[in-house]
């Protein structure tokens, strides 16, 4: 019998021996393997936490003692742990539980969490909460050595050393973000691994943090050993383990960024089963463009803030190096550090996720927008998709749109996006950030004759009357679909627009259309709260024309499928037709 | 003969001698001195890095070599050096320079800098393009002990370490922040004074970064022999230098937080020129009610991110310690902490200006938003006004509002403000924000009788015909302006409405006016773009009725007076009225 089958509450592990303990482990590395395999996750960070997960959960008591995994794609074995083990036993309950901490789905979870480096300030609220009630519990938080290059994990420390109370801080120390690390802190992680913990200049005792240090990070026996030292401590310590990502899967402790997040592989010739791939993406356009201009041009150079691979710059990275920068988890440094090139006559390109740019919004307004310097952000991953809650593309425009001074592009095809490319690079007077769309390449064969450098001159595409259509980005091919319709079915020739801009209005061209449009109406891959569209209906607000405004609501989606969310915000060619000819009342 | 008079530029002091350079000093600190207490400004800060200024500029090549000062509060002496002397020396030209750095003044300033922690990855950017033009200069950031706190000081400490290059971080420690530090770090760096910068555990060579500590920070001749020391040095450096806030002027030493910023004062009785504030203020009744509420519920804990002067916490901090906490310059954190708080049962309140909520916008959304936590935040300064372009309040409703799950309320006087902070604070449902106003207090008198929890639910307070007005927070006020002067001069009895929620649209209300108004206004304290006028706006867009929003156009502006803005964005009643009659075609 499978020891895991004994186990359905985290009290279940405290009867088990050390042999036990052992083969459990082995079960559940084999059960994530083969549910990775499957359906694809996080391999690696589960893979190097199994025996730290079952060491917590045998010496604290949760979910009395609360604990807090930063970012949370290391939470698989604690999910297994805690009454979820079917849906990494059974192919059929797989999808029951996200891949993320969730407290819907058990008490033992506190955070739906899936952004970085905020695990120690929450456990700080749960900590101050508990003190503030009198009780007494254990607060604990995970956090790996690649979330610790976020500025927000240092403010943690630096108030979890000030609190005085019990916080115990585990550092899971895998010697790796999801790329190789980058920062000063790693040379002290390092010397500390090396040392066994008495390395001087410790970084946790310098930020005035009680420390200890465990070197088998994978052996159970001495993660309880470790643990059930600093059980109970009156004072915040930082547990520093040293464990190995992927441990277990050989694929995966050799090749660790591969097998940080992978997609659904073979288990028997490891080959990954999404063979299906289009050869040319967005993705491999703009990593092709980069690594080009950046041979051509010294001055130009590509940031990520710790996810190379999500963001088209890993051919500059293995190709130039010197024109290459990761600063870690680090987005707000990244944004400061553009601006100062920049405004030295360098060319840098800040390639980041849609979900991401959001962690940087003063540093966007403040050190970038404000202080006019042509820096290039490139934005990826933008759009209304199933994703989890916490990595959801709808935001960006609200976000970034809206800050005076940045130029926001929105392409529609691979011409487009290369011209755009080439002129925010080129150019020397704007922040410009582009967003690269979210969809399979369209492209037209056409050379771009635009000059970027006249603002918000919008592309009419077709004329027509009655109706027009503004659809911005990856949405205008959804115009398409929409005149197309409209021309068929209902005998309209609807003018199209491909506005290109995102944060401005052709006033020209739109009161333009007020003579012979009725309706107008405009498409977005993106929140319709504080985005585009609405840009459009304040413009027209107090015109004799109508403007209907499509995208998404305002709200968090967690894991809806797309065409479920198509269908809720009416962004099908048949239900956008159907609302326009309400409007025009026929 | 005054030294000053002969620098006009910084390489004029290169010429005097130690005695010279130390007149020098005191004549700054006396131009200091008389202007603050002639216009305000920073004077603790600026006291503090007199003699350290004077010895950058001696032995630095200014602006070959480039100094970044951080949150740059401390610029003045570099102002007076660089060739602007006479913005401190002459009355009359005291207003010809910005309280912070800006290149517009001079090529000695590289950026527009007025929130904190970013100057390490400014001169991060500054050394990197160095470094890809093939150059040698010095690049120098300028950083005070309060400024560590915030999370991107440590993304860019992490970073310069990694960097390799020349970089030289001036850590300017008078261990003070505005107010008190607090956090880990800082019992390191009072350990690193004690020690003369020798105890061990140094958070700096921790982070792999040199060190070097010099304990006469106020002394030019110390400050000139240890900055030769790094000059030109061929990897990043940290120069630790213990200043003296305020040094120089008594009551700025002793009462180093009121003195951190202060109003105009007379120099012969210290007494501040500002008697004729009114007693009480939205600010008073922040601070009066927290403490009442604290008192009475020990849940209630007041939060702050190193302002508590500025946002109505100090009762609290003064009385009741155990529920205060002040996370440092660490907004971030104050946002997740919070969050785990309210996760809890407790019940935290963060009070923070408009202008420093956009620095944390991610936690926001991820760890406050989607974890449906129902901690309060109450957002102080938000609104147009004529302040420099570093601390504008005009963009906290179109960040906080666009984030799922966040109810924003604006209260329009003192009775709304009490009860909305009242209900905020009691229910356990949603993230909650209040906009308190910008203005004197209005007091009505009345009874508040609405339930906010029924969300999004609009008062009607005149019920007229034509127009309608929906004025939002401290711009009801005007709104009820507007509605008077349209039907004193134009016989229009417009209605007259006063949203309470920034965040949602109360349909049925909206609905019912359509019938018998031709023309909504939105009136808004803030900006347009992503604003609570174009949700309005959007609302009506496919409906028979016109919209007009008021408020601020999407742009920096920089100590433009409040008069002036007005008359630009039409936020007079006048210029509304006109441009209602002009749609309606009257």
């Amino acid at each position: 019998m499978q020891i895991l089958d004994r186990i359905n509450k985290p009290s279940d592990l405290k009867a088990l021996n050390k042999g036990e303990l052992e083969h459990l482990a082995q079960q559940i590395r084999e059960a994530i393997i083969e549910r990775v395999g499957a359906i694809g996750g996080h391999l690696g960070p589960n893979l190097g936490v199994v025996e730290m997960t079952i060491a917590l959960h045998y010496v604290f008591n949760s979910p009395i003692d609360k604990i807090v995994y930063d970012i949370s794609h290391q939470c698989y074995p604690h999910k297994m742990l805690t009454g979820r083990k079917e849906a990494f036993t059974n192919l059929e309950k797989y999808k029951t539980v996200t891949g993320f901490t969730a407290p819907e789905e058990s008490e033992h979870d506190f955070f739906t969490i899936g952004h970085t480096s905020t695990s120690i300030s929450l456990a700080c609220g749960l900590a101050k909460a508990r003190d503030i009630k009198g009780d007494n519990e254990n607060i604990i938080a995970v956090i790996g050595d690649g979330s610790l290059s976020g500025g927000q994990a240092y403010e943690g420390l630096n108030n979890a050393a000030a609190s005085g109370k019990n916080i115990i801080i585990v550092v899971n120390d895998n010697d790796m973000s999801i790329a190789e690390n980058h920062g000063g802190l790693y040379q002290n992680l390092a010397k500390l691994r090396e040392t066994r913990g008495k390395a001087e200049n410790n970084f946790f005792k310098a930020l005035g943090l009680d420390y200890y240090y465990i070197e088998e990070g994978n052996d159970v026996e001495a993660l309880i050993d470790g643990f059930s030292k600093v059980k109970d401590i009156d004072h915040p310590v930082v547990v520093h383990v040293h464990t190995t990502k992927g441990k277990g899967y050989q694929e995966a402790e050799e090749n660790k960024e591969s097998f940080h997040w992978s997609q659904p592989f073979n288990l028997e010739n490891k080959a990954t089963l999404t063979n299906g791939m289009p050869i040319e993406t967005y993705h491999t356009i703009v990593g092709d463009y980069l690594l080009e201009k950046a041979k051509q041009d010294p001055k130009v150079v590509a940031i990520t803030a710790g996810t190379p691979g999500s963001v088209a710059v890993n051919r500059v990275r293995k190709e130039l190096s010197e024109q290459y920068i990761d600063v870690g988890i680090a987005e707000e440094h990244a944004v400061a550090l553009i601006s100062g090139m920049a405004s030295q006559g360098t060319k840098p390109v800040f390639s980041v996720l849609s979900s991401f740019i959001q962690r940087t919004y003063d540093q966007l307004s403040q050190d970038l927008a404000i202080n006019h310097n042509p820096a290039v952000l490139l934005v990826f991953g933008g759009g209304i998709t199933g994703s989890g809650v916490t990595h959801l593309g709808n935001f960006d425009i609200p976000l970034i749109s809206k800050i005076p001074n940045i130029i926001y592009l929105a392409p529609t095809n691979k011409e487009e996006l290369k011209a755009m490319m080439e002129w925010g690079i080129d150019q020397t007077q704007w922040p410009v950030a582009i967003r690269v769309p979210s969809m399979p390449v369209v492209e037209t064969g056409k050379v771009i004759e635009a000059d970027f450098s006249k603002l918000n001159v919008y592309e009419k595409t077709i004329d027509g009357s009655e109706v027009a259509i503004v659809g911005l980005g990856s949405f205008y091919h959804l115009g398409q679909q929409v005149q197309e319709t409209l021309k068929v079915e209902k005998g309209i020739k609807a003018t199209l627009i491909n506005p290109r801009f995102i944060t401005g209005v052709d006033k020209a061209l739109l009161n333009n259309l007020i003579k012979d449009h009725k309706l107008i109406i405009t498409l977005e891959d993106g929140a319709l709260d504080g985005g585009f569209g609405e840009m459009i209906t304040r413009f027209y607000g107090d015109k004799d024309i109508k403007v209907l405004n499509f995208g998404a609501t305002k709200e968090f989606t967690d894991n809806v499928p797309l065409e479920e969310l198509k269908e809720r915000y009416h962004l099908t060619p048949e239900l956008i037709v159907s609302d326009i000819i309400k409007v025009l009342g026929q």
